[in-house]
């Protein structure tokens, strides 16, 4: 995972402004902690709204917050005017989601013309102590000239 | 993917009880639409706060609902005092969600004593037209004697 | 899983004759069973050379069979000309695999311009009981203009 | 992915002697390039016989020895007695393989009492270039008490 180099010079405002309309960001209460070429974070503070039948965060939130997390990585290298869209993902559930609030971490594993691969994180902070919660990877597709912007 | 047969006669109300404690799915605003042995559907209305930056519903709630599905399919052919967690679970987006509501319906695939594994599809209905927009396989695991219930 | 219509009228052929290049395939002992638009099945007879270190059929050897019915059931779909790559592919494996020798299904569940997203199944045969040992999700990506062919 | 500690002090010699069963990695031709705890590196010489249509490795033996490297890293951390089966893996193919040889590196992001989940990459060595060819996310379980050993 190393580091990487964007292509457009106003990748970040980019990012943030269509993480802006993603209402389903807005819903959870997640917001974009960081952004930088092909590394991309999102925060969620927890509370009981998000919860399983357990009292953890339920891991279609911690799917969620990780799947923008990648794409918003992929897009940051994506050349002007390209939107991203989910191919697909896959998560692992590494321990229950407690703690005060999680984040979200998205990079970029590999960027290619047609084709950006993505890992995921999602850590759990308690206070002080952290725990990775969650692995995600993730396909992402860089779509041109389909009406769709960003 | 064949008929199966639950362990517990109890199996309906255990899982609408279970399904009654995740809050995420009244956030969303997801509703148990059947339940059967190894077979459980939710349903989900499209509405704005669900949405990515395109305006479809985002990939997330997508897979939110359809992990619930999947666990819950898998909670109905658990022996009595079995709870349920997500172990792993893998999405591809078909086609973007639109129209009125989407329906994820979880199957199992196979049920054993420690793993169990489902399948998912979430279906995008609008009017009396179908699409079918996400697929899933998920592995969920059976879990005793840890002081959690369902 | 609805039935396909091949772009190609060659398209037996050209799955048939990219199968052959595929040296990987002999040295595996696979064979191509079966051929239709949307769906391939090869079968790979059991023996001690692919085993694993209890005696079953290795994970990969499965998933490699698997993974090349799910690549061919793509391409018979394809326009003439294009070529199929395997972008990811994630495999459950149900049961161990014994018994005389395994089937490997690949099936198409949406065939879109650049992501067709397969089904595969791995069934082992004992004479005359069957039983599914793996399933299968893989991406396909169809390339055109790279200079490579099938 | 911190460093680990083997339960077992024989971890090194049981997880070569179960390789050694692993009949399918002799018909590969891939040998243990490196045990340590929660760590192990398999090594696949690249030969015509193991390709695919386009003359690259074919994903599936990339996939094999990926698959074995995660489930010895994770036995190496699994106590006396137990054995490790693969419950799923999903690979994720970045670049064609080629070159000289390719090294799958199977490494534990958390060994759990039942499950443990695991990362594995594939790099290409050509002379003196390296290149990241694939990568795994593996799911792999303690067996105890079932009559099968490692």
């Amino acid at each position: 995972m190393s580091a990487h180099e964007a292509q457009d010079p106003e990748f970040e405002s980019r990012v943030r402004r269509s993480f802006d309309r993603q209402q389903f960001m807005t819903t959870l209460g997640a917001t974009l902690a960081r952004v930088a070429p092909g590394e991309v974070d999102i925060e969620l503070r927890t509370r009981e709204a998000l919860t399983q039948q357990h009292g953890f965060l339920h891991a279609g939130a911690l799917a969620s917050i990780a799947d923008s997390a990648c794409g918003y990585a992929a897009l940051s290298l994506m050349p002007p005017g390209a939107a991203v869209l989910s191919i697909e993902f896959k998560i692992n559930m590494l321990a229950p989601a407690a703690g005060d609030r999680v984040l979200a971490r998205g990079r970029v594993i590999r960027a290619g013309k047609t084709i950006t691969v993505c890992w995921g994180e999602v850590i759990a902070h308690d206070g002080d102590r952290e725990r990775t919660v969650a692995t995600m990877v993730a396909t992402m597709m860089t779509v041109r000239d389909r009406g769709i912007a960003d």
